[in-house]
Formats: structure tokens, sequence, C-alpha cells
């Protein structure tokens, strides 16, 4: 099977996703979905793509994609992927606040079952190919304490909501583990001028993304900012518990990773499995844990299971 | 979901099935299927249910079970399974003999549609959770080497395949991992009276299952082979390579198990997936990559989506 895709935001998965894409041997990417104000900036990122100010624009000039790879920032997700899911575009995205993934995926799935789509949302690494493991490690040790210990790396999510701070110019949120499945963070912040470090510092710890974490803010300059700012993340996921009546298993997934490029191609794998499953007739909106894993790879099935099973 | 389930064939796995079973909050065991000169042997491991020497006679005296879970030996999976699809049950099995998977997931696929059934083959820990990791692996890394690193440990395939040698009274199969995916066996084996020694290590060193892999026999005595046959086993697999254009991605699954107790455990939780696979109207023979995680667990897929996700 082969898939076309068009991206949706050009941020930081935006561009990864393009780059995914790219390197996907069964997949083209077709055009990228831009706010109007930022056509024409930061072109490189595209990598020769024609960039559009809205999907009607890019379907009139590129075609209708497969799939929209939606890289709009997680407050904008729920937006952005009902109105394109209405319109009857299939969608993945990577939406990562995990207490509202329930009430997004209720309402997604009313406006792809309108739309006759398939979603695939909250489709990164955390929540996304982690909340695979979690859920095959109960599978597997069904009595137990799972705990995703993530870090050390910069959290996206946590960046960006600490950049909607009033008084922040700029922001970069490090999640740094400590033990049990607790982190700390730890956010350098760059200050708007004439803004006041106690009132940021209050407000993003009074924030729902920071409230329940030990926390230290640490100010820095503009200049300063992107030498603490890398990409670099990972988690390790332990869990030992018991298998029917036997106790001591343990189970132990670890990964280093560059984090918006894990993100991104968890994206295009789900792109990839969204039109399989829209195809089958499937309709509505999903998360990675609906999606039977040989979905994700390319290839032909049996071919795939008779190389990995 | 509550679900029913009979256990056919009692050996290592069989047992711990009725386990699995037994500490599982959905589930019920209804009986167990054993051939007909087993019956009333080894009764200890039945922890109280009924035997029968047919699925028909289960079935007269206990009603019909939702889903048979097959623990006869891999090598007559093919023949149990297809007589069981074909007369109507759902079935699960952790057939593990690799390069047999396509043919026989092949053929059971014709019984379970002629029977208007639902098999889950090869879904034990490898083949089966450890293929999930791969597909899983793939999907998140696409550009780069699996290696699966098994042991040390005893397998279980390898020594139900050298038990099988003619001369051979018992044996036991250590796996011991030497990197990069690659292994040795340690075989301890006991004689027949009048075997010699020599002819049952060639014929072992010429059976598939051990022609591929740096191999050492080494001869004990009945009273010895308990000492050295534990349940312990283990795997590392790890994946280097690129997500996208972005390299360095490091991704390392690490599991320590018993391992008859964490196949029997993957065997219930599959159990449960075929019978909502049925109920949804699914029919067939597949494997667990084919399987949503979701479908493994116990309780509504809101829920769990919103535990786990």
């Amino acid at each position: 099977m082969q898939f076309t895709a068009a991206v949706v935001g050009l941020g930081n998965i935006g561009r990864y996703a393009i780059e995914a894409l790219e390197a996907g041997t069964d997949c083209t990417c077709i055009g990228v979905v831009r706010r109007k104000e930022s056509i024409g900036t930061d072109t490189l990122k595209l990598r020769g793509l024609p960039e559009f100010a809205s999907i009607e624009e890019l379907e009139a000039a590129a075609g209708r994609p497969d799939v929209l790879i939606l890289c709009s920032p997680s407050r904008q997700i729920p937006g952005v992927a009902g109105e394109m899911l209405a319109k009857g575009y299939n969608t993945v995205d990577s939406f990562d606040i995990h207490d509202r993934i329930v009430e997004t995926l209720n309402a997604l799935n009313e406006q792809a079952v309108k739309g006759n789509a398939v979603c695939i949302s909250a489709a990164g690494w955390d929540p996304g190919t982690d909340s695979v493991m979690r859920a095959l490690f109960e599978a597997m040790v069904p009595v137990g304490t799972t705990f995703t210990n993530f870090g050390r790396g910069r959290s996206m999510g946590h960046s960006v909501a600490a950049r909607a701070i009033a008084g922040v110019a700029d922001a970069t949120s490090i999640t740094i583990p400590i033990g049990g499945g607790r982190h700390s963070r730890l956010v350098y912040v760059v200050l708007e001028e004439g803004a006041c470090f106690e009132d940021v510092k209050k407000a993003i710890q009074e924030d729902p993304y920071f409230s329940h974490d030990p926390l230290e803010v640490r100010q820095v300059s503009m200049e300063e900012l992107p030498r603490v700012a890398d990409a670099s993340h990972g988690v390790l996921m332990e869990r030992v518990g018991a298998s029917g009546k036997t106790d001591n298993q343990h189970l132990n997934f670890d990964m280093r990773i560059n984090n918006p490029a894990l993100t991104a191609q968890v994206l295009v794998s789900c792109a990839r499995a969204s039109v399989r499953m829209a195809a089958e007739g499937k309709r509505g909106a999903f998360t990675l844990i609906d999606v039977p894993p040989v979905q994700l790879l390319p290839g032909e099935r049996m071919t795939n299971i008779g190389r990995l099973v």
C-alpha cells in the first residue's frame, strides 16, 4: 500500500514528520498547511514542499491527501482535529495532555463518525508507544505496579506550557526522573522585558502541567537558552509482578531517543495504520492501544508476520 | 465481559494456564481435556477442575467454553488447533516453531473460516509478546537492526525437541546468549538404557531446532536432571537505528521471568482477545501483532484508555 499525507503545522514535530515521510518507502508528503502569517518564513524546514494557508488550498493545488498529520501544539489539537475529521480527512495527532485524552477521544470520535473518517489520537511516544508498552506489560503480568520514569530530557509539552505563561518570552522544561515513576521539573525561562521572575515562577508552579511535581525555575538569557534546549529524551518503564499465581516477573523497557524525531516517526506509522483502518471500513477515533501493531508497518501483513513473529 | 475457557493438555503450560485463569477476574476455567491414558494421573495440577478425554465429553458435562487454550506440544498444535477450529471453537496456542508459523497460520485460517471461529496462534512470549515488541520497535525506528537475545534460561521448545530424539529418556536445553542475537545451547540429556551418547549428540546436532547454533551436550543421570531444569528465562531485545532521518535512537526491552507462567498468562490474555474478536464478527487465524493491545486486558476499553494511554 502507498499513501499520501499532508503535514499541518511546521513546528518541531512537523519538521521531523516531513523527514519521516521522506524516509518512508510507502508514503509521500504532498504539502504543508501553516498559519497564514508564517507562510514564506523558515522555508528550509519545508525541504522543497509547497506550503498552504488552508487544507482547501492544499487540496486544490496538490490533490486530496489520504491522511493529515497534525503537528499543532497539543492545546489546539482538539479543535484542529475535530474540524478536519468533520471535513472527512483521516487524522493523526500526538495530543499529550493525559488527563484530557478520554474526553478528547470521545469528542473526536463523534466528529470522525460524522465525517466518515479515522482518527488516531495521542499517538506519540507517551502517550503512544509507551501506552502500548503499559498495556502489553499488564497483559503479561496482570498483578503488579508499572513505573514510567521519564528523562532526563526536555519535555516538549511542558516547554510549550511554560512558554504560554504571561511574562515568559521563551522557556524549556527538563524532566528529571527521581524514581518510582516520579519526576522533578527544571524550567529555564527567558523573561519578557519588565516581567517579574517571582510572578512567573508562581504562575508556572500553579499551571496544571507543573503543579504535581517538584519544580525548579531558572532564569536565563535568550542567548543562553539554546545551550540547554537539546531534544534528547528517554524513558525507563519498569513492571514487577505476577503472571497468574507466579510472582517475581520482571519487565523493563528503556529507550534513549531524539524526542521530536520519535514522535514524528510514530505519527507517520500511525498515519499508515489510519489509512489501512479506513480502507477496512473502520470509522471513529482510536488510540495506539486500539491499533493492531502489524498495521503500523509498511509491507504486506503475511510478510511481516513471517519476518517478525 | 466475562468468558469461559477449557484447557487442552496438562503439561507445564497447561498447569500454569489453569492458575492464570483462576487468578483472572473475568474468566472461568470449566475443565481440562487430556489424553485418555493420562486421566486420573497428576491430578493435583487440575486444582479441582474436572478432566475429560475429549472436548465433546467436556462440553456435554460442563457446557460449551468460549475458547480453548491449547497447551499441547508445539508439533501437535497444527493438528489439534485445526480440528478444534473446524468444530467451531475459538482457540489460542503458543506454537513456537518460527519458520513454520506462516504455513501454519494459513492452514489454521482456512479451518477457522470454515468453523466460523477465531484463532490466535504463536501467542506465547517468543513468538508472541516479543513479536509485538519487534513490530513496535520497527514502527518507532524503521531503519536499524533488532537483536533478540534469549536467556540464560531453559527453552521448553528445545527441551521437548531433545526429548524426542531416539535414545533420550529425558532432556533439558538451556539457551545462552552470546551477543548480537546469537545463542549457544547447553543440552543436558539422560540416556535410555543401551543408548550411545555419541549417537544421541549427533542426532541433536542435526535436529533443525539445534543445527544453527553452537551446541554442548552433557550427559546426566535421571536424579541430576531436575537440579538443572528450572524454569527461569528472559530476553534482552535491542534496537539501535533511525527514526525518519535521525540516527542514534536506542530501544531496549529486558525481561526476567518464569517461562511457562508467562507463556500461560499470555495465552489467557489472548483467549480474552479471541472472544472479543469473535464477538466483533472477526473470523480466521491471527497472531499477536494482529491484535489491538487493549483487547488483551480485562475491563472496558475507555476505562483502560483512561488508565493506560
